[in-house]
């Protein structure tokens, strides 16, 4: 850009599904994927759920040639499945992982194996700009009328807020890619947006080309499950590339497209969720922007206090699982000791015979200690889970009491 | 700072060692120091190992006349131990959980337990001047000559200086205060020192006066461990306070002090470190600094390859621990289903009699299930440990890329 006051960029952003030994026809997808990429030369390319390495080191040397830069965010069990692609050289990665992501004795939902979180990468264009895109996702929405992981999702979706709050003041242009696991209208999505005054892409797109309403799984894909979009039937919009101009930049977004439930030129999709393509004409002005926050604040004190109220019913709910936890565990080792009271008597002779038969009597300690390991895990994660609600709300305070001096 | 270009900054800073149950006469310390830092009224006060909520709740509540500011950081099962007393309003806060943190089965070093992290506050002077203090505690060192945990350590060492890096780019003033459990000419310190450019403020101070060599961990201390300190005699000092000017200012370090094995006034230590106080000149100057980088490039290359080694030492441990653990899980549920075969056979009449006496038997069998469960909890754990040293070497020979093609 040295020269050159405005720059295109084409940013490309899929949740690629690609879920080893699960997912349907990854590796077909995966390479479709890839040669996509390689035909269409975008400027920046960010995947989600690329949870196979192997995948990864696939599509790096398929695209080698016009994406000569690229990071894989490893994190979790079985990783964060994050990765860039970029024409521009990466100069620098941070991995942020939120402090809370479900449950772990949730195992059919899995997000807490995965070390959900959002990668940074600092990107150069050789010019004098230096773009901080992040790629991420959030916490997976399982039941929309009775959202347990909402807390979690908006703890999640603070913490990404805040990530990008500090770690982008020197950037010139911020992009955020990524499935969001929110509708447009939910508290999550608003109070990132206002908190970091990150715009949205499809709302903001000079032209749309795509599925009706900007939607990213849609009924149309013959991967998505069905029943959960019953209520939605032009499907819903999850995933966002959101950006904004931090100093004397502007940003516009030119175009924005999805794909439409195929993939170009086959009969199968890329993934279950629809890809999301934008190209923003991004321009050097004279002077710094301003305004750092994207929603006129009176409306921002009333989303921070939403999300607040919601991240106080989480703390309510965790606290209760604490203390049943925390009393199942004592209950356990009451029988513990019981039993240990017990066999000391009968060993000691006090008592006439052997009370119970050995068989009952060993299963039944095993039983407790499992019970007692089991109560106190489940004991020492909820109390985390207290902590880190609790530091969320206390910094939603904190943000409200910063903004109400300043209104 | 408005009209005044320069401001004196008195900062303190103390790992507290206030483990509730555990510290040695904790309430009496506490009290100490509370009375002693409304007697001396610094501008910033850093805390670590304030484990106890009631315990940080009654500082604030002593403090809130001079210190009208203050967070407490709240992470893990413990918490973070983390807090911050300030003179300036706090705007902000971030607070990042290191991705390693020890082993959960070193249940004597309890690292694990403790979401050891680094917190960030964002200050402001009222004038044009903000502060990105970070407060800081790293994973202990807890035998130097064989210390399994240094790539841990490196990897918080690394995670802490690109989060520095990250978010101080739109800083005035960047502090670090905190027990670092390092040496000064660990790798791990001159990894950190150089990756930011923080200066160490008692190598740079004016003046100094306290314990010799500016130990803070002496033998005078009635709370030390004797033993742990005998090859030095003198002391260790693992405690500092980093700063460094980002934009238009420049910091220098007047004087730094240090308590020297007792509270001045009384006849016990505050703590079993010794506090560091740090009086900084912040001017403001014409011209924006340059340099981010606080070695030569060429040593920097040095420091970092060093790093990568130690991590790729770890590296190398962790696959190990990975494959043993995974194997013993491999064993345990071979053992479980050769028990399922023989339970099943005897229902089934296949076999003569019961071969094995009913309590052995389900002993045995509870034995696999309790070897199996802490073996795959254990792979998990190393799985994570490799993917984490794995992206951290892979962020370092990122790093040596970049550093070696400005050379």
């Amino acid at each position: 850009m040295e020269g050159d006051p405005t720059l295109r960029l084409r940013v490309f952003n899929l949740n690629c599904w690609a879920i080893r030994y699960l997912s349907k026809q990854r590796q077909e997808r995966i390479r479709l994927i890839g040669d996509m990429l390689r035909r269409e030369g975008f400027d920046l390319v960010l995947l989600q759920e690329v949870w196979s390495e192997q995948d990864y080191s696939n599509l790096k040397a398929k695209l080698g040639g016009c994406y000569p830069f690229s990071y894989y965010f490893r994190s979790g069990v079985i990783g964060s499945g994050l990765c860039v692609f970029s024409r521009f050289p990466i100069l620098d990665t941070l991995l942020y992982q939120y402090s809370l992501n479900g449950y772990p004795y949730m195992l059919q939902h899995g997000d807490w194996f995965c070390g959900k979180s959002v990668g940074l990468d600092t990107c150069w264009d050789g010019g004098h700009d230096r773009f901080a895109p992040h790629s991420r996702q959030l916490h997976a929405e399982y039941c929309r009328e009775k959202d347990g992981y909402l807390p979690h999702r908006l703890v999640q979706a603070w913490e990404l807020a805040q990530f990008i709050r500090h770690t982008s003041k020197a950037a010139d242009v911020v992009l955020l890619g990524g499935d969001l696991n929110m509708h447009p209208e939910d508290v999550g999505i608003r109070l990132l947006r206002g908190w970091t005054g990150l715009r949205d892409a499809f709302a903001e797109a000079t032209r749309f080309e795509g599925c009706e309403d900007g939607c990213t799984l849609i009924p149309n894909n013959c991967f998505t499950v069905k029943s959960e979009l019953l209520p939605f039937p032009l499907g819903i919009r999850i995933d966002y590339i959101l950006y904004k101009a931090v100093s004397s930049f502007t940003v516009k977004c030119e175009e924005m497209k999805t794909t439409t439930g195929t993939a170009p030129g086959t009969d199968i999709p890329f993934s279950d969720h629809e890809a999301v393509m934008a190209t923003l004409h991004i321009q050097r002005q004279g002077q710094a922007a301003g305004a750092n926050l994207g929603t006129a604040e009176p409306t921002l004190v009333d989303v921070v206090t939403e999300a607040r109220t919601e991240v106080g019913v989480g703390l309510g709910a965790a606290r209760r699982q604490r203390y049943s936890t925390g009393r199942m565990a004592v209950l356990a080792l009451l029988l513990l000791l019981l039993q240990a009271a017990a066999a000391l008597g009968t060993l000691a002779g006090l008592a006439a015979g052997q009370p119970f038969p050995k068989l009952s009597f060993s299963l039944l300690a095993f039983l407790a200690i499992g019970v007692l390991l089991l109560a106190t895990c489940l004991h020492l994660f909820h109390t985390i889970e207290v902590k880190m609600l609790q530091g969320t709300e206390e910094q939603m305070r904190m943000a409200l009491r910063v903004l109400q001096e300043r209104l």
